[in-house]
């Protein structure tokens, strides 16, 4: 699995975990849904200033966003 | 400190415990050096690809690239 799919699923995990959908997310990030929507689908080669924004809307260290395990075993 | 210079400086600590020059770590990373140069500088918003070359190259998880503590204490 290549390290952004590993990434959108942790932020996907993470976004569940707190119960927002991608559009609170996105609004939170002031970043667009359809942006969300391909970083969680792995599709984004996304740069840190995003990566800290998202960790910053789900209220996380970005560390988080790394740490293996998420609901699909990754 | 914002995040990519946070970063920098632990790549270029990481760099130096390894004893590997920015052009030694560049060539593995199959980088240009004045991108590692300005990546370690916090001038770069590097994407999640090129933060895994670099943690690859240096032989470490991205997710060491990202807990605190560095030489300067941050």
């Amino acid at each position: 699995m290549k390290i952004e799919e590993k990434l959108g699923l942790k932020i996907k995990q993470l976004r569940n975990e707190i119960g927002i959908s991608q559009e609170e997310l996105a609004y939170r990030c002031d970043l667009h849904r359809t942006y969300i929507s391909s970083v969680e689908l792995g599709k984004r080669n996304i740069s840190i200033r995003n990566i800290e924004k998202i960790a910053l809307a789900l209220n996380v260290e970005i560390i988080e966003l790394f740490k293996k395990g998420t609901i699909d075993g990754n």
